[in-house]
């Protein structure tokens, strides 16, 4: 327990003029607009939050049983069963951790039902990416790959993702296996951590923390390990092969990214949370009621995208993103957004708080999604036509309550060029290598032309200046020759900034500049962006797939290539666990803020050090940008002198 | 947030002598040794936990995300996210009780796994209870149950077992269908409750909770009761049913509880923990190992049970009881335990410190439950005998380092009558009405010679004085002439006070007396004893059990019966899955302490009052032993006065 950290914190964050807490030009202009209409957001309740308790901010409080609640003090070293604040801060993670795969593996697991009924014909969807669906069934050992009928082929897949997902006792693993590298399979099969299934490791994860159980902190966090495996290869893999069967496998897309793709005169409605299953449906829907929505006095109606599921659409169908989480409140007081539809995570309970003070409708969708105040439109896929019409049909009907004098829409936008998936980046670089596509880039790095690349990733948090982590980060490591790949928030902060559009190829180290630019041209563009949109959380599977390919060309481990991952600005229970993941695969993980682990210099210790020797990689944390750069070059600039190449 | 609450607490806390903390003679005698020897107990510990944090004992804090931690406080009224108290409270609750039911299905499952490799010849264990596998799994539909070799059954019903905890969508749920009411089936179907399988609502539950989620509290209350009705059928219900065909259904069977029943010239070995697949290979290897034990200068080997798995070898093999959960500390204070073997559950972490103390040797045996300083052997079914042999060796080897002069046996022990299962209840019930069993059961309960009937169940706590809730409660109940059932800890409370022993009839009033000399007798015993013991927490089910056949032959719904429950010491996350499953049963529940949700008017009054609505009954709470029984019975006298009987 350590107040010094909470009062530290507070001071920092009570200092913070508006202009210190984004670097978005359109939320700093919103903060005005929001504050005359009564919308509190995430940074006003940040403050009144403050200061944080130090028991939870450091980990050592638990509320696991009713002897408690607990807490290390000066006058306890143990909670009542005994536990050690090592244990509490054990425990504490380990809840979070299976709470984050638990979310993917609920992801995974829808998109797999919406694929079996796809596959019976009893839901409105299509396969769009057959020959995908044929590479993953052979890849999982579906007698018949090549040959079955299409649907009875996306059958199998579905109901084997099914069973892998509740395995309850050892099974095949067939998801994992075809997705991890040999060498990992050994080293978590060494360490007892290859998970069984989706939601065992869950269970597990639940039962072992519940009082008078696991009161080892190492072997916790070989659970919390164990859950970020299962979330990576059950929850993130799952669905996004998934989802490209059902939805197609993204190519590159332009389009644009800011609050400045509100359209004054549209029906405006923004997609929020993560499954594209909903949004596909809305964004078909809406083009389907362009005609309804002029009969109401629109021009035609504008479907945006907010956080994950605004990255879904995006790269599949170019739809515009309109913000990331923490712009999701100030963007309902531009006053111009007819409908704001959600389906699940990361969705501010506040949001309905914003939503009455203007005309926009919330509307929920998930069964397990309700908010109080917000209209329920409950979502079944195989109704899915109709739900998502019902829900354009009633935004249309709100734009003609919407009040114009409370329009106010910032103008910022950007261009920005998403839709890298593995298969798309393979695509452009075979035009320069048609036989052996990821030789270019092995002799770009082999070279140094590219020193390594870092993927930067997760969420908003209001604790760190919104998106100045994520852009100034990549800026200082572009700058330094080091490729930047992007997902979630951290992807939306990057388009905002105009680091995903191809003319941002200027802001790299000029080794960098001379890669994007032969690639760039390869693909008919001025040249590639610095940092690659891969897509949306989920989409961190395109990162593995990724990494996995370029381990086996070059014949070693994933954990010694020169590459590395952060979250600067983490916020959800999915970044630990994907964050877990990163550093299972091999690729060192850097985190901010600081999770809950200062309470226990064992734990920290585990996570920060020891990890190293178990799995070649560690988890690393800094605030500041430019200190963060220095720690993840140094990761990559190590992993090449141990490969022998340049540095 | 009440921080009345809390200090009015710490007053209680401080203000107890040592004779105010327990009744039972045994603890209270040890005390004073422990205090000696330097052993620090849970008693101790929670008086420097004093005062507790009254944001995390009223439910208003959070750690779900790292935009916090928050709370709520006179200047927030919701936490970063937009997280108001019901917010918090309901999520908190949740997340408890996924908890619980991810303990109770985690440990079906293994039960599962045990019968599947017995089936298949790879685990030494056989079928103790053919009949029972053939009527389950004709109760499950299964083709060919009366004629299929044993073995090859056995397989199928393991498999299906396995297939229930895991299923990933909707399937049949042929457990749930198995053991619930047609009446109950509906109602959970109309609130949207019924769940899919044992791991899902544990996946689900956590998802929702994570941020960015369900914010409305009462849709997060209806999440409580479908992992509260998850734990019942595919956590409680499938451990017993597969435990009873593994080991044998109970039979009536007498024993002892108490410390008194350790053995000062023998090896003493405690089984602790849970799962009986580990604890019966203990009593076997035991039993094969008597005369190593005389050569190593014992006079045999003394198996005594603690906690649940106490519970498991008492009702099969009339094992000696040496306690429940809050002995478990100050039994090894007594210096004669040679060994304590543990499997999951409730084993405080502190067990290490004390055993530091003396000789005795804390043996770990599952792979989620470490203790740092403890030995770990690890339990593998398919090995049971060698690892229990193993076991039981270490404890003869540590038998001859016991120093005599630190052992201190407290005299007491008690007679107790174990073993009631349905089948042996309705065997008893068949000696005065061969043709119908239960008529003689219903005709007392009609005339109101019973006049209804309290399961009184679940753990201890220290904030509650050890065993005194449990014992009062229940004498004050069968003084009513109210007959109480009881399992877990508090069956380990009751026995030790004599109220499982045949002459305890006794105490009960003189209509309720007359029925257990009438039961009694023609069962060949002086009486039935008042408190019936049921066996272990997850042989809660076994209560179920008898309220569905009482509810089916009255041709009534449960809700209607006049039967109530109460976990009067309530500590693990487990009880409030099992309270929260008898609530959604139609079975209205007494708990103590309170639960973590004073922080919430509205959760509060959901559980309080309108869960009756919705479910026919409610949570009810009281400290009071007089106050609590008053409660109880009024909930019966009212059940009575809708079925028109007399009151």
């Amino acid at each position: 327990m350590d107040e010094n950290l909470v009062l530290k914190e507070k001071r920092e964050i009570e200092a913070r003029e508006d202009s210190d807490k984004t670097i978005d030009p359109a939320n700093l202009e919103m903060f005005e607009v929001a504050r005359k209409a009564g919308v509190e957001t995430a940074f006003d309740r940040l403050l009144r939050q403050e200061p944080k308790c130090p028991y939870c901010y450091t980990g050592v409080s638990c509320r696991n049983c009713a002897m408690g609640p607990c807490r290390i003090t000066a006058r306890a070293d143990r909670g009542v069963c005994g536990a050690t604040a090592d244990v509490m801060v054990a425990r504490g993670l380990l809840r979070n951790t299976v709470a984050g795969t638990a979310s993917h593996v609920d992801h995974a697991r829808h998109v797999a039902i919406a694929l079996l009924q796809a596959a019976r014909g009893e839901a409105p969807y299509t396969i769009r990416d057959e020959p995908k669906l044929r590479r993953i069934a052979s890849a999982l050992g579906i007698e018949g790959a090549d040959t079955m009928p299409v649907m009875e082929l996306a059958e199998r897949v579905a109901l084997l993702a099914l069973e892998e997902i509740g395995a309850a006792h050892a099974n095949g693993g067939r998801w994992l296996r075809m997705h991890a590298t040999q060498e990992r399979l050994e080293t978590w099969s060494r360490l007892g951590v290859l998970p069984e299934g989706g939601m065992l490791p869950v269970l597990e994860g639940m039962h072992r923390t519940s009082m008078g159980n696991d009161a080892d902190a190492v072997n916790l966090i070989l659970g919390c390990i164990k859950a970020g495996i299962a979330d990576g290869f059950y929850g993130l893999h799952l669905s996004t092969d998934l989802q490209d069967v059902l939805f197609g496998t993204p190519k590159p897309v332009f389009s644009r990214a800011g609050m400045g793709v509100l359209e004054e005169e549209y029906v405006n409605i923004a997609c929020h949370g993560h499954v594209p299953v909903l949004s596909e449906k809305i964004v078909e829907a809406a083009e389907a009621l362009q005609e309804e929505a002029k009969k109401a006095g629109a021009k035609g109606i504008n479907v945006v995208g907010i956080c994950c599921t605004g990255n879904e659409i995006l790269e599949r169908l170019g739809i515009p993103a309109v913000g990331n989480e923490l712009n999701s409140e100030l963007v309902i007081a531009t006053g111009a957004l007819d409908a704001v539809v959600v389906d699940y995570q990361c969705i501010f309970p506040a949001l309905t708080e914003a939503a009455k003070c203007f005309h926009t409708k919330i509307i929920t969708t998930a069964p397990i999604v309700k908010l109080p105040d917000a209209e329920h439109v409950e979502f079944d896929e195989r109704r899915a036509d109709e739900v998502a019409r019902e829900i354009v049909m009633r935004a249309i009907e709100n734009f003609r309550r919407r009040d114009p004098g409370k329009v106010h829409i910032p103008g910022f936008s950007t261009e920005v060029l998403a839709g890298f998936s593995v298969e798309a980046l393979l695509e452009v670089l075979s035009k320069l290598s048609p036989s052996d596509p990821l030789a270019p880039l092995v002799d770009s790095i082999a070279k140094g032309d590219v020193k390594g690349a870092v993927a930067i990733v997760g969420c908003s948090n209001p604790r760190v200046p919104h998106d100045l982590m994520h852009v100034e980060l990549a800026k200082e490591l572009i700058r330094r020759d080091i490729l930047v790949i992007a997902t979630g928030c951290a992807a939306h902060a990057h388009a905002k900034a105009g680091l995903m559009q191809p003319a941002g190829y200027r802001m790299a180290g000029s080794r960098l500049q001379g890669v994007l630019k032969a690639l760039g041209e390869a693909a008919g563009l001025e040249a590639l962006p610095p940092v690659l949109h891969f897509g949306s959380c989920v989409d961190n599977s395109r990162i593995n797939q990724l990494l996995k390919a370029l381990a086996e060309k070059l014949g070693v481990a994933i954990k010694d290539l020169p590459v590395a991952a952060s979250a600067p600005e983490y916020n959800t229970e999915k970044a630990l666990s994907i964050g877990t993941w990163a550093v299972a695969l091999g690729v060192t993980t850097h985190v901010n803020p600081l999770p809950r682990v200062a309470g226990s210099q064992l734990v920290t210790e585990l996570l920060t050090d020891k990890a190293e020797e178990l799995l070649g990689a560690k988890f690393i944390h800094s605030s500041d940008p430019k200190e963060s750069a220095d720690m993840l070059e140094e990761v990559i600039l190590e992993k090449r002198r141990r490969l022998g190449l340049p540095v």
